[in-house]
């Protein structure tokens, strides 16, 4: 039997990870319908049971589709499957599905993502091309195409222009919690929305920082601008985040617009003007999904913000501020509310990018904790604990040698992580 | 009162960290008197109370030295100081500490350097220019560098040939046992000695991998002859184990020869084939000494061993190595004694070296667990969780496309690593 379930589920995710990670958004985004899009998700029993894991959304003819991807050079078939259709720009359904990501599946892995896109094909009514494709899960285990293909037509029957929330969790794995953001934005005086759904908790790094996410738009727009908007957006968001340092070969982030919402101009740059607010609107949504998943980061009991400034230029802000973000040292000390500062040092310097001990500062929150090539004149391990001690840590750092600058989010290194990941597949 | 110990301690590491590693040897080696070398090991006070945390070692006149160091662009003021003074390549003395790292310390820092430096001299009777220096433990905190020198003098009048576990008990810090590698060598009949210790448990990641290393030869060669072959020693050593993807302030590894040994004839050059027996015996007790350090990995229950082949290059190769053993998600599977080979394809992906899905083969053990671009045909879940459920595991991955090889060890990430570094300073 198949249950289409488009209302949100407190079954969604496996029971061994039942516990809500504290850093969880007091409450979650409720996403508006949105012209041009409906969504379903089922049970096809892939590998959970009790749970949704499968969702078909299908857009109205004439969506334009952009994406980008994980660089892993063992990507996985639906990978592989979108960066090959995305030439042609136009989408008309997509099919994502948890608990098996089809990587590492060969041949067989390219033959279930071709099966399941004709079969989505066949009750859309479209060609097997216009079909995108998103899975998570374990890697390297074959495909059940089957389960999958058994319940699309079911689902097609069942298409809802409020399924959003069900479709965030239909794709959790390790997740405690679903991932939504939506936003409202204007085009030459037309009113669009956006909203998005994403996954992530674990195999978390740059470039690109989540397994999944997926999000829409009813303005008109041609995928070329499409492709430079998201492009832009995911440098200061999902590239800017890391849970584990571990790159997954499933990273997909699509971005869709279907055309449906105010009307507007047609836009043909990404650099037009009046596409300002829509960019903004834009970013905040993916900025916001990518901390979602630090949030969700497996185990973490704390969100971590780095800023480097001060650099030789950005390119090296950001590989200082990365290991920083990746240090395990650095993690487990704001694990522990301890403020071992010498840490950061080690990270900064590791980094391998030019670096002064004599004109290095640290902060940790307000607190200066470190200049002049030692501990700092006045400071307070009572307040620099403090700094360290609540849900949010911000570390900064001023190299005093150039104008580059780099924000990145990470979240501490717990006995949660090792307990979530030392038994995942049994 | 200054406690003068040549003798093994058994008070040596921290109470909290008083669990042996289970992959600790069986027994430690006995090193033996060396010809020209003679130690000192006492309780300074640095940082832990009741144990030794200094160690002096003096060397007869005309002993030649060589060192490598941390490639941080934070280094510690003992390595400025060591590097500094390694030019000249004769050497009379070395002081290592534990319990204050001496790094990201400032002018002060280097002040202190060089008082523990002119102090040792003044005892022993030499330049502060060849005596080297070595410091271990937190940083950034200021080195009480009248500390040491308050026991220097005690220290030199009490300089025993036999002082080698207790010099490799004193700078100890996470370690859970004292390191130390002997070898016997012939060089064109002359019979000498190798004898090493180490220290090292987290905040390990080549290059250098290791915090202190110490060896020491009555071997006669020259400082240009030593560098040489200890640039070749370290690389499938000390550069080739990783416990946390953490570099460290402070790695420093130095070998002195003394020339009081066994009377061979002059060797003006590394590559001299009358060397080949010597390199072969400096090589063995530097990968000792490094595994060592992996198997005290901080938390570490398993000892992993990772061969990569068929890569591009020796470069690729490494670096395809490297990716897995820093990879978090395998270290954690591994702890878990989880067979989760996807891991690997992840780890492998993100190295960004070349790789073909379809080309590559994992073995865990002797067991084929992928090939083909998936899941073995003969694959045994079995067969694989018992290979990877002992304490030593090993992990072959042939990508076959060229010759380029590596072969590199780490250690499985557990909730003990949590442990140690979430309250290292408290």
């Amino acid at each position: 039997m198949t249950q289409v379930r488009n209302k949100a589920t407190t079954k969604a995710r496996p029971a061994a990870f039942s516990t809500v990670s504290p850093l969880a958004p007091k409450s979650f985004a409720h996403l508006p319908p949105l012209a041009g899009v409906r969504l379903a998700s089922g049970e096809a029993g892939i590998r959970y049971k009790n749970r949704t894991d499968v969702v078909l959304a299908v857009f109205a003819p004439g969506t334009q589709v952009a994406g980008v991807f994980t660089k892993s050079k063992t990507a996985s078939a639906p990978v592989d499957w979108c960066k090959a259709n995305l030439k042609d720009g136009s989408a008309r359904a997509l099919v994502m599905n948890s608990g098996n990501a089809n990587a590492f599946t060969g041949k067989a892995g390219l033959e279930g993502a071709r099966a399941v896109a004709q079969s989505a094909a066949g009750s859309v009514g479209c060609r097997a091309s216009e079909v995108f494709l998103a899975s998570t899960g374990v890697i390297g285990e074959p495909l059940p195409a089957e389960k999958i293909t058994k319940v699309l037509g079911t689902l097609a029957q069942d298409m809802s222009s409020s399924g959003w929330r069900a479709a965030a969790e239909a794709i959790m794995t390790t997740d405690t919690f679903p991932k939504l953001a939506t936003a409202s934005a204007s085009i030459d005086g037309g009113k669009v929305t956006i909203n998005g759904i994403a996954k992530g908790s674990g195999m978390i790094a740059p470039d690109m920082a989540t397994m999944l996410a997926f999000v829409v738009t009813d303005a008109n727009l041609p995928a070329a601008v499409l492709q430079e908007l998201l492009a832009d957006g995911v440098k200061g968001s999902f590239n800017a985040i890391t849970v584990d340092s571990d790159t997954s070969t499933s990273d997909t982030l699509l971005l869709f617009a279907t055309g449906k919402g105010g009307a507007h101009p047609a836009i043909a740059k990404a650099a037009d003007k009046r596409l300002a607010n829509f960019r903004t609107r834009l970013d905040g949504v993916l900025l916001d999904l990518a901390l979602q998943v630090v949030r969700d980061g497996e185990g973490a009991r704390k969100l971590i913000r780095i800023d480097v400034t001060g650099a030789e230029n950005d390119t090296a802000a950001k590989r200082i501020a990365l290991s920083i973000a990746n240090s395990p040292l650095m993690k487990t000390a704001i694990a522990g509310s301890d403020a071992n500062w010498g840490r950061v040092v080690m990270a900064v310097g590791k980094a391998g990018e030019k670096a002064e001990r004599d004109r290095l500062t640290i902060r940790f929150g307000s607190q200066l904790v470190a200049e002049k090539g030692g501990r700092a004149a006045n400071y307070d391990e009572a307040a620099a604990t403090k700094a360290v001690s609540g849900r949010e840590v911000d570390i900064a750092v001023d190299l005093a040698l150039g104008k580059g600058a780099a924000r990145v989010w990470t979240c501490d290194l717990t006995h949660g992580y090792i307990d979530i990941n030392g038994s995942y597949r049994s």
